[in-house]
This record gives structure tokens, sequence and C-alpha cells, in this order.
């Protein structure tokens, strides 16, 4: 994630940062400028078309299309938002309950029991496995050894944090049966445990399910033609004016299209991702310090 | 589902998939194109009416109503989304439910005891028998043999599902009676039990529920209305381009009611449904490693 | 509720259905045609009011005040959508409940025990109960009877809902006593008997609540001024074409209104309502199977 | 809250309600018509302006700012209806809330134990302390005694509702104590007994907080300076019909502030606040049924 | 937080309250009047361009982009107003649950227990303690002591809010041990002592994540450029109005992004920040009454 100064508008204006979306449409926008030369240069100066003719007023489609088209790219950019910050309320949620369990596990276990610095490992090292998880590999380096756990040995193919998550059950369920955790201690920690998992499977959710095929389709085509048919009416009301019109309303358009395929999946390593590294680290640091 | 790369944009734009809504719609942009021209050779040929009349005016109606067309049409795109995230989501808690319910009968039930293998046959063949069960099919084949439970024994009368989860809730009950799951745990074991429930109901109601059917009919004939009148007033101003303009503001249109129509109900096997088949796969997987 | 089939155009397009707002429309929209058709004929034809007075620019009011007055109606088609679904998802929680109630009494309640038989009877009727509830109706034919509870006898004057959750409840907790539902089992239960009465108090609350007086009384208010006026200024530019114009733009506003009024209440009979009796009629028949 | 018939459009529109917009606006929409027709009279009179210049293209302006100042109505009127809904939601928890207390106090506490009086008095008194809470007043008339509890022996200054629900607890766990409610059975009522606190906080946070402070003066002067400079432009294309024209404009726009500000805070005496005090008599009875 | 009357439109329009937008704006402001200025005297003076040129239709785009432009700034404006709310909600969370807290341990703890004292101090000081984290400075005057609580004692590196819940958890847990609290009891209070942290973590994530850097940076380039172009096409057909109406429009375009700005991070000082320094006071008034 780009840490930035939301009140700081001369840098946002000038600069572009390389996660700007001109930094990746400018082939396109001067493809772009140049077919809208062409066909300027066409139809005012080879054919020299009137105005007068049927053409000109071809604009007033761009006109009845434009709500159309600003209201599903709204559309477009809500549903791509929504999961970018469903994602991060799930990592919010990731370190709610990595706490809970840490201030719990502090006030039950007596202290000195060797449970104490398993869950002290185990819990941050679920956090970096997800987030591992969710950018498809598994790098043992970022998860810490504890008791009956070496991260070296736990198998590639395996679901990584499902296994985590079975092996901390297991542990309490076993301080369970020793009488260390109490029925009603059990009972507190039910819930957070499950979040652990819940947490992963929305956040797998997020990743593999992009917006519906059709649509992101239906959109890309309507772009596509809306721009292209742009400069045959307008030309004559505008003139070479019409380069960079279209090009600035082309990048309006695509721009917003761009952003909301980087932020759909939240979870990589784009500047709009979230930070879950750093998110991790602030989970060992904090579980380190309670329990 | 449909797997594709959303930055793909130069497949999404010139390949037409057969999910593609001008696939479907071809015929009726055929016959747009011709109705159109027609009007327009009456119009401008046959009648000759002057651009000076009233009727070349009548664009402004489309432009008035421009506004509440695009608007319905938002409307009816977010309640279908809706839909279909939503079905994604139960899906998505369904995933959920099943590794936590593994996750803790794998704490709880002692090695080797046969509800082991009880459950770990049982849980993903309920993610099964719901899948088949929003296609309305019965498939024995896609469910294995459990002790006490034998798929081509089932009467297709009944809501599988229900029974399904209804012989799981028995066998936890006769757990607890047999103290092999205490109190407690039967307390952290509840909700999850429900959960395949809640999922089920709630899949049915996306299912069964389309959207009102007085949206349904209105937004329709509100469409057909709108685009057949389009040509009367567009003519004189755009001459005969307005054969393309009628048919690319009828594909736009059409293709968003088609889309919502088609993602309203997400468990069927359309390009746009929901993958349950790979999500089903996946428990049965997930569970079988945890278990 | 209307079963139909979405992807049937033809039929919506030309079937007028009784449900459908021209229905209940025609007698405004004909009021309409005539009133245009005065104010056409008077200002045309009587006064012969040029076209470069003030009054034909009046039409630009009306271009303005369509963005606020299209906002308007996908305010109001939003809300009554959502209660509408809120409805529909109530009661889709009350199935939902009605199944994890027996799924689990059925687990918990040894064979033959004639509670087994109470709930079986019960759960049903409180569905039923619910549904006329919502339609201020008391109708003990649709309950069945049950030991300790005899439908005609129950008085007219008091919340037959609650009377029937108060019943279930404390069969439970007379079962709790007599040790046949354990303290743990209880907990289970617990949620599952709360979800009837918030279901009810849920339906209670769409029912009586409609959108606030000054919304409707404020949106009605202006649909009414909009469309009056709309002949005086464009009958300069489109002629007696504001005939079918205006009655055509007061039809798509005044169906918007229509549509949302009647979604608001779904729980009546109207051709868009819940299908609440189907809904209890599957919860009889799926609580007979389990139990 | 006004009872009222949404079907019935005929009073809606002629009739004017004590709580219609007009009512309060009437003095404003006359300042406006004679702003407007100073304003023509200046520009067409006076300085006999000619529409060549470039005030009459003013209006230009008005157009552009149409979208924002429509979407920012709708993002008020969003607002102020959710908290108006939120409210009703609260209100609406509380009654399921009483009743589900009620249920299951009746099936625990046995025939003709005191505390049976006691609920029956004090959970409809909480009802009503909330109500006049949100009012900022305290008003003893309104409750019952109930053993250890004397209405008008409450001192003004404290909190009653966290007063009367402390009660309540109390209550609650002396008979945990007693062995009157078993331990399952306290915890089955847990939820309940914070519901009670939950609605009660929830519902101060709506009257508490009204929109952010920067939107509410913002919207204001926009809405201020887009009206004062309407006629400017315009004039030069409507003549004096400009005068009907920005009072009728002038009439939307403060329309939606001026209900968005009257629903924000839903819990006062207004004419579209919620009925507390029907819903609170509502709790008084049906508990009365039920315990 | 600014408390206001929203009814006084008088004040709202005439006073520039220190928190308005234009106290901020005006320097941008006047340079915007500079600006147009000199674009307009460039093109109607020095160049004498004649308004038949391309470039006076170059308005069209800006007409065409006004969609897009508004709709983008409503998003902005929502989604900044909905991290403000939820911070509300979730303070609002906090005061729920700090008297849910004093509710019941004021029911469980017998009188005279040290434990009362213990927690009538100790829940007042995390409201305190997490609204002083939210603004990075740890301020021990604002907390009170306790037995085995120092507040200057403890340590600026450490994340307080954890720490103090830690100390409510462990004595919860101490008191259970002992037997003051029942294993019932100790189920009813976990969610209440939950939601502490999970409070904290909410605000956290609010203060953490702005708006992607790609919106924002995109919204400001595109602010920036609609405005700059502005004048280039309509001062041939307003004149030298262009600078009033070029000043307006960057006033309300800058003014939505402005205010969004300042919400989004709700836990400051800025005049539109939540009252956390009141809620916190009324947290340790309310308790006090209680415990």
């Amino acid at each position: 994630m780009v840490n930035y100064n939301p009140k700081d508008w001369f840098t946002f204006i000038f600069r572009i940062h390389k996660s700007d979306t001109i930094e990746k449409l400018w082939p396109m926008l001067i493809s772009m400028a140049i077919y809208s030369g062409i066909i300027s240069y066409l139809e005012l100066e080879v054919w020299q078309l009137s105005g007068k003719g049927g053409l000109s007023n071809l604009s007033s489609m761009h006109g009845l299309l434009g709500f159309v088209i600003s209201l599903l790219l709204v559309f477009r950019t809500n549903t791509a938002y929504d999961r970018w910050w469903e994602g991060r309320k799930q990592w919010g949620a990731l370190v709610n309950d990595c706490r809970n369990l840490a201030i719990k596990l502090h006030a039950i276990l007596p202290p000195g029991n060797p449970a104490r610095e398993f869950f002290r490992t185990m819990i941050p090292n679920y956090a970096f496995a997800l987030k591992n998880h969710l950018r498809n590999i598994y790098h043992p380096a970022d998860l810490e050894e504890a008791h009956d756990f070496e991260p070296t040995a736990v198998s590639h193919d395996i679901h990584v944090p499902n296994h985590l998550a079975a092996k901390m059950l297991q542990e309490v369920h076993t301080l369970y049966r020793q009488n260390i955790i109490s029925g009603d201690q059990l009972i507190t920690l039910n819930n957070d445990l499950n979040t652990l998992t819940n947490v992963c499977g929305a956040c797998e959710r997020i990743k593999n399910t992009p917006i519906p095929y059709s649509y992101s389709a239906f959109i890309k085509k309507f772009i596509f033609i809306y721009v292209m048919t742009l400069p045959f009416g307008y030309v004559f009301s505008v003139g070479y004016y019409i380069i960079p019109m279209s090009v600035f309303i082309f990048y309006v358009l695509a721009s917003l299209e761009l952003i909301a395929e980087e932020i759909e999946d939240p979870f990589g390593r784009d500047a709009n991702d979230l930070p879950t590294e750093t998110i991790s680290k602030n989970i060992r640091k904090h579980v380190g310090e309670i329990l």
C-alpha cells in the first residue's frame, strides 16, 4: 500500500506515481490520439464532409449513453472498492481476533505453562501463513518454530492456514482435557478460534471471485465502441480539438476500469494492495507484548 | 464460471465468448437494424417529412427519460449482482463452516473413533447434495457411502440436504450422550451445525425469488417502447446513421437486462454461474486433509 | 407472487398482466392525453402563441429537474424493494429456523416421546399463524391441534404468534426440568427459539412502517406538477406529439411510484407479494419429513 | 407518525398537510418570487440587456451543476432516511427483545413467584423510560410501580434507562443465586438483557449525531447560490416565466433538505417521527398477555 | 464536533465557520479567478478567436464528463461518510459495552468487593486510553489509578488499550478462579470483554486505511484538468462571466473532495471529528452511576 498524505494536492496533481493509471495507459492514449487525428483528417480534409450531414449529430448518441456508461463505471467502482474494503475488514477482524485470543490465553494459562510459548508463536504464524497463502506461495522463513511445529516440515501441497488452525485447536482441546482450560473458558475461546478460519475463507472468496465475466466483457466492449465512435460526430463541432478531447475522455473511462481491476484483488503486492505484510508484523509485535 | 484474466483487454474486446450477450441478441439486433431502416426510409424518402415538424423534436423525450432508464437498469444490475454475490458469500460460509467443523471434530474425537470416518464423508456429501439440490436434481454418484448412510437408498422425494444435516446432528448428539463429546464441546459445535441449514435456506431463497414481477415487466416494456420510438425523431438529425445508433443503444440496454437475468440465479451451469462443483470438490479435499 | 420466466421477453412486452401498472393507470393516462390535447389546442390554435416567447423555453426547467425526479424515484424504488427483500429474508430465516429446530429436537428427544408430536405440529403452526397475523386475520382452520393446544380455543384478541412461541418455550423448559433436554442442549436451542419472535417482530415492523409521510406526499406532488407543466413548453417544439409524449412520461414516473407502493407491504395477497402461504406449507412438509 | 394510505393520490396532491414542506417554506417561496421578479424587471426593462450577451448562457453552469446538486441531495436523503429507518429497527429490536424476555421468564419462573410481577412491570417501564429519555424528559407517570421500584423516587439527574436495566439484571442474578434461574437459563437470558442497553445506546447515537457540520453548511450554501443565480441567465430565454420556475426549483431543492432535517432525529413528536409512544404501549400490552 | 442547529439556515448561509471549506480554499479560488481572467482576456482580446471555431464547442466535453465527475465525487463522499459513521458506531458500541459491563459486574460482584472499585476505574480508563491512542499520544493524566494499575508507570512503547484490556480480563479470570464469578457468569461477560478490543481494532482500521491511493490521485487529477480546461470553451458563450462561473464550479468540486478528506479520519480534533473526548467523559459518568 502507498502511504500518502491525502491533503497534499500539489504532489497528487503533478507527480506521476508509478501506480498511476497514466503510467499504464500512455501507449493506448497515444494510439487514441493518432486514431482521432486520422479520423479528423479524413473527415475534414480528404472527404470534406460538411457539418450539416447526419454524421455530425451522432454525438447525441454519446450524450444519451453518457449516463449509462457513467453509472456502469460507478457500479464497477463500487463493487471493486467493496471487495478491497471487505478484504481490509477481514484483516482487521484477524487483528482483533489474534489480540483477543492472546489476551484470553494470557488470563487463562498459568504462568510458565509451555502452551503460552506455543500460542505466542503460532497465532502470528497464522497471519503470516495466510498472507503467503493469498499470494499462492508458502514461505517457511516467515514462520517461527514452536514445539510440535516445524515450518520447513510442512508439505507444500496442503492448505497451510487450515493446518495451523487445526494445530491450535488441538492444543486448546488437549488443555481442556487436562483441565487447564475449563469448559466455560473453552466456550469463550470458541468464537475466536472459528474466526481464524472464517477470515481465511472470506479472503479466498474475494481473491477467487472477480466480477462476473459478462460484466467485465460488456464494460470493456462498451468503453471501446463508445470511445472509438466519439470522433465521428464531434469532429465537426470541435475540429482538431477532438484529439485532446477523446484522449482525455478515454483516459477517464479507462482509468476507472483499470483501478477497479487492480483493487478487486487486494492481497497481492500492487501499489494499492492491502499492507498484509505490515499487519502480520504488527500481530507478532502485539501478541508478543501481551502473552 | 468462466475463468478469465481481467487485465487482458484485447481478448475481451475482439473475442466474442459464447456467454457474450451479442451471441444471444444478434437476431434482435438485426431486426432492430431492419426496423430503423424502414422507419428512416418511410420518413425521409416516402413521406419526405421535413426536419422542422414536431416529430424531429421527439428526441427531447428520449433525453428526459434517459436518466430514468439508466437508473432503472443500474437498480436492476445492482439487485441481480447482489444475489449473485450473496450466493457466493453463502457458499464461502459453507466452506468456512465445513473446515471449522472438521478442525473441531479432529480435536475432539479420539483417534480411531469411527465417527471421524463418518464426518469425513458426510460433511463433503452435504456440499455435493446442496449443489445438486439447487439444480433440482439428486445425483447419488456424487455422494460417498458412510456407515449408516447409503446414497442410493435416499428417496428422491425428500429434501436431501435436510436429511444429511439431520444425520450429522443425530451422530453428534449420540456422541454427546456417550460422553465422547462433552457438553461444552457440544455448545461450540452448535453454531457450525446450524450454519449448514442456514446456507441451504439462503441459497433456496435466492434461487426461488427473482425480482418482483412488476419490475421485470415494467423494465422490459420501458426498454421496448424507448428503443422503438428512438428512430422517429432522431432520423431527422442523424439520417441513416440512425441504424447503427439504434442498434448500439438497443445492444447496451438489452445487454444489461440480459446479464442481470442470467446472474440473478447463480446456481445453474451458465457461464457466469458460481463454481459450486469446484467448491464442493475443494471441501472434500480440505476436509480429507484435516480429519 | 407471480411465477414467471424472466427470459420470456415476448410475453412481458405484449401481454398486459393484471398486476401491470397499465391496468391501474389507464384512466389517468387517458385524462393525461385529454389534458395535453387541450393545452396544445389552446396554445397552438386558440391563443396562437409563437414559439419565440419565454414559454417555449420552460422545457429547460424540466431538463434541470429531470435529474432530481429520477433520483428521487430511484430512492423510492430502492427503499420499497429493500423492504420487500428484507421481508423475504425474514421468511427465509423462519424456514431455516424451523428446520434447525426440527433437526435438533429430532436428535435430542427420545423416540416415542410425545413432545415430538407436539413440536411437529406447533412449529408449522407458528408459520401459518404468522402469515395470517400479518394479514390481520386469525384463521384457526390453518392450524393443527396438538396436546395442550386447541386452535379454535384461542382468543382473537391476543397476539397469536406470541402465544404459540410461549407455548413452545414452555414445553422446552418443562423438558429441561424433566432432564430430557440437558442444560447444554437448552443453550443450543435458545437462539432458534428467539428467532421465531424476531422474525415476527421484523415483519410487523416492515408492515407497519411505510416510507415517511413527507416523502410520499412530496414525491406525488412533485410528479403531479412536473407532468402537468410538461405540455406548456414542449408543445412548441413537438406539436401535437406532446400527447403521446406526456402520456408516456407520466406512465413511466407513475408506474415507478405505483410499484413501490405495492411491494412496500409484501405480506398481503397482491400479485407481487411474497408467497407466505406456500412457504408455510413447505415448512409443514419439511418439518414433517424430519421430526 | 402520520397514519396514511399511500394509495390515495388525490389527498396527497391537493391537501396540504401541516407537515408538508410548503407549510414551512411559503414565506421563502414568496421572497423567491419577489426576488426573481426584481431581477427579471431589472435585466429586461431597466438595463434592457439583450439575450446575446454572455449572461444569457450562464444557464449552462446550472446545467453542469445540476448533477452535483441532485446527487448531493440524494446523498442527504439517503443518510437521513437511514437514520430514521435504523431508529425504527432499534425500536423493533426492543419489541422483539421485550417479548423474548417475557416468553422466557414466563417459562422459567414458577407460577406465583413475585418476580413475575416485577418483570411484567419493569420491562414495559424500560420502553417508556427510553421513549422519554430520547425526548430529554423524565415523566414518572408513564412508569408503573414495582416492588423495590418507585417511579417518583428516581432522581432526574441519573440515566434512567440504565438504572432500570441495572435493576432488572440485579433481579435476574439474585434469582440465579437462589437457584430459581439455572446457569444454563442465565446464559440464554444474557443476550436479551444486553439488547436493552444496546438499543438505548444506538438511539442516543442517532439522536446526538447529525450529519457532519461541513456537509450541512455546504449543501445549504450550494442550494442558496444555485437558486439565487438561477434568474440571471434563464430570464433571457423564459422571460417572466422565470418567476414560477425558480419558485418551483427552490421548492424542490429546499424541500428535500427540509425533510432530511426533520427525519434525521426520529424520536421527537414531529409528524414524521417514529410512534415510540404507541410502540411502548404495545409492549406493555403484549408483555402483560404473556407473563 | 461542531454542535449546531441544523434548522438555522440563515447562519449556515451567511456565516463562514472556521471549518468551512471556503476558509481553506480561498487562495485557490482567487488563483482560479485570475487564471480564468487571463484565459478570457487572451482568447477574446489578444487572439480575438471567433466563437465559430472548434474551441467554443469544447464545452460539450465538460457536459459529457459532468456525469462522471459528479458520480465520482458522490462515491468519494459516500466512502468518506461511511468511515465517519462507522467510527461513530464503533464508539457507540463502546458506550453500550461499558454500560453492559458495569451493569453486569454490579449484579455479579458482592457489595464491598474491591473489584468493583477496580472496574469502576478501569472501564472508563479504556475509553480515554483509546481516544488518545487514536491520536497517537499517551496522556497519563486522563487515566485514573486503580489497585494494580499506575497510569504513569505504563511504557509509551506498548499498545496501551491492549494492556488495559488484558488487565481487566485477568481480573475477571482471577475472580472466576476464586468462584466469585461463576462459569455461567463468565460466559455472559465474554462478549462484552471481546468488544473492547474489537472496537479498538475497528477504529485503528478506519484511521490507518484511507481510500486507495489510485482513487485519491485520479480524482484530484480529474478535477484539476476538468476545471483548468473549463474556460477554454465556455468563454465564447458566457464572456467574462466565466470568472465567477469557474470559481463557483471549482468551489463545489473541491469542497466535496476537501470535506471527504477531513471526515475520512474522524478521530482527530478537526471541527467535524467525533466527540471522543465527550463520549469518554460520559462513559466515566455513567459507569460511576451504576457500579
